[in-house]
């Protein structure tokens, strides 16, 4: 798996045991995510449509920095299925995994449109 | 179900298509959930450890007003596991269903401690 | 008096003595009303229009939950007059309380248009 | 008066007929106050106890200016009162004012303590 | 040179050894000689061209209140170039300098504008 | 030159004329270097010392992805020199080029300290 975009865990993002919060995690996942999708698709527009679901198995403190495993799983007609681990940047310790992630390209009213890309899973 | 908190989705919320970010709306739901969590149990530190699957069933705008229903599933020994859902305050279209958001009671450290509350299921 | 939404205190919410400060909860409080205004009336537009004084009675600190009591205390021809009072969820203390919030329905333009509801006192 | 601070419309800071968002405008309002009272004050630490009425006379649109005027009204034994005006820099149309601000000096425990400035009004 | 804004330095402010971010800082800046530029020109829009190199001279920690000088160095065709120190509100410490400040009057479509003022070094 | 993070350009980064602001970009920048260089080095703690000339060549709108080369320049006894590009994710157009990028790693006071890497320069 190939590692993309890090961030660095700072006082804001820290729950009262001083961990990095499980919420502000997910929206850098689906930042990270909504990225990477839009890079392997030639359609503008993304909705998110699923997340699987997401086991915390380890913790942040602050200072970490942690990085964003990223790989395509499957092309739908319409659809990306992604998969992503998030790790700490140093230890390699694992933070989450989440085993599906499915973007739909959309048209400027949000309607699902084909991306044009090959149905077969490359990942 | 009982409704809690309300959010009103602003520009800084919206993707491309102007829809509500996915990710936004989760870290909202581990806000909500947590604040929820905290109010039932007798331990002041908390950490989230699961969510299970999420799909986004429908969008919000601009404008709109989400609210989020929270109810206990589980007392565990150590942890309370919730359900959620956040619909439209005034169409009442539902935006995600959440079966279960597992929190952890922990100690300054983020070890695992009893909560003290009964292991039965209240809803 | 019925309290709706809930915050809670996080780090980049303190002042220098690890007291929330003012002006956010101030800011909570016109988002939490603007809410609550927006769900009693019909028209999709309000603006501010009058906060009476506030007294900052009690403090919160880091981890505290604040909860918003939220009444209608009068419908005008194209206002709305609250009132609000913020109080620590688990003490019950009152950190703050406001007698009159006043908003008002307004076009796309930002012109005071009628809401449509009663003119008598609700609450 | 004298004006001091000064900040710029956002998107982010707009309500739904694009106009600044009261709570918004009373946030900078507490926060320029804020170091304006510790700027005349020999004492490290201060927490807002009182807002006067305040009157959303007119309004701000995105990449308005408003400036804050601000001017010590009276020194207590502890506290400060302050008044505070703010109004768009270019049209110099006042959107607030504010007749009195009242901040605290404090001690690290939060508990007032004198600020060894004269009893007297100085504007 | 006179001073013009103030800002405060707040946990969410700090790096790892709780200093102000240089990024922050930098952000800072552009926002405060933005607002000085607009406020110098006809036109309503602006852009930044380019930001002379920066020495950071000296820290800011938690609550400390930082000031910003700025002043026109020349007047181009189509730009204004001004120069910033920001400096410690008590202390007078210098933190930045920066030399060269560039904004250039754009219009709607962000091409360059002339901005109608002298072309003469006012400072 | 390798790329790493990425970031989207959401409506409140955008000036008014809907172009990234400058200053936005600069944080980022600061943000993305900090997190290499602490990557490279082997000392917890660093401090922005320096940015050499910034040029804003061409302008990113709304959802645009843009990413962040990154190089080590050079290593000091106790700092690193980074070169910074950022460009279009999708065009390539380069927005800025930094040279010189100066963090110097510290000890817990903000006192620089030998980070124990080679002095000779590495790419």
């Amino acid at each position: 798996m190939k590692f993309y975009g890090r961030r660095m865990v700072r006082p804001e993002h820290l729950n009262s045991v001083n961990r990095l919060f499980g919420g502000t995690l997910l929206s850098w996942v689906d930042e990270e995510a909504y990225i990477f999708a839009k890079c392997q698709l030639r359609t503008p527009h993304l909705v998110t449509r699923h997340f699987s679901e997401v086991n915390f198995v380890s913790a942040a403190v602050q200072d970490d920095i942690v990085e964003f495993g990223l790989s395509v799983k499957k092309f739908g007609k319409t659809s990306i299925t992604i998969t992503c681990q998030v790790r700490n940047k140093d230890s390699k310790k694992v933070l989450i995994d989440i085993k599906k992630l499915v973007f739909v390209a959309v048209d400027r009213l949000g309607q699902p449109v084909p991306h044009g890309l090959g149905l077969e899973a490359v990942s």
